[in-house]
């Protein structure tokens, strides 16, 4: 089913990132998708088990940094480990958003955003944000483009 | 704005076609993303003023018909006008997936859902459906990835 799923609904790759307190931290995701025009309204889904769940419930915040293509470096670097137990920024060049939210420097865009709301869907947590900063940081590259088999193997 | 995010939120093109009684139709739309694993959930958001989201409501189900590379002729019939107004499957070629939801033959996937919730996002509403029909259809074509001035002109 999942990969009949992934051809059938083609997204892009994201490191969604999240400054609570102190701590900075990205992973992978690819459930993303823009639900309201006005106000402009932007959804991402992470698991409740996930560290990255916990700091944007406390920071009310995170971002998207779209991969451009090619990047899978980055998007199984941020996407195979916890930051509970390492820090996933280290030695990976970023800046930081208006609101201090890390954008990676081999992001294709990035799209900081504030948390409206939130509900349950399954085994995932729906956030929606409204964007507060934004910008296009390589005007040329296509976006990755996630495929099931690139990351997981064939089923 | 928009720009922006449809650069940094890269989404498939979807004609979401349904079956509510005796009457069909399908209206083209982009903001689609899984959303949950278990159960899988996949997420389509809908403005209520269109006359697919009353469609919806009433049939309890929809089929997002995944669009090639290339069909800016499905995208754009199916996207510019109402089918409160024209029977906007008329001379467009389909079949039925397994509940009676129309499957263009010019999709490249498609996969019917059954609504088991929908909340509201700002000027949409997220119907989430989980899949209870679904296949590929072209093997070999590649998604299209909507672009905003593909069917919206430069701001």
């Amino acid at each position: 089913m999942q990969p009949l799923i992934s051809r059938a609904i083609p997204t892009g790759v994201y490191v969604v990132t999240v400054k609570a307190g102190e701590r900075l931290n990205g992973m992978t995701a690819a459930w993303v998708a823009q639900v309201s025009h006005r106000p402009t309204l932007v959804a991402v889904a992470i698991a409740p088990q996930r560290y990255t769940h916990s700091l944007i419930k406390e920071a009310g915040m995170f971002c998207l940094n779209t991969l451009p293509e090619g990047k899978y470096d980055l998007a199984r670097h941020f996407g195979f480990k916890s930051g509970r137990n390492v820090d996933k920024l280290q030695e990976i060049p970023y800046t930081h958003a208006k609101n201090g939210s890390p954008v990676l420097q081999g992001a294709l865009a990035y799209l900081e955003c504030k948390v409206e709301g939130e509900f349950e869907a399954g085994d995932h947590t729906v956030f929606l944000g409204s964007v507060i900063d934004g910008a296009e940081l390589d005007k040329k590259a296509n976006p990755m483009i996630f495929r099931w088999n690139d990351f997981f193997g064939r089923e």
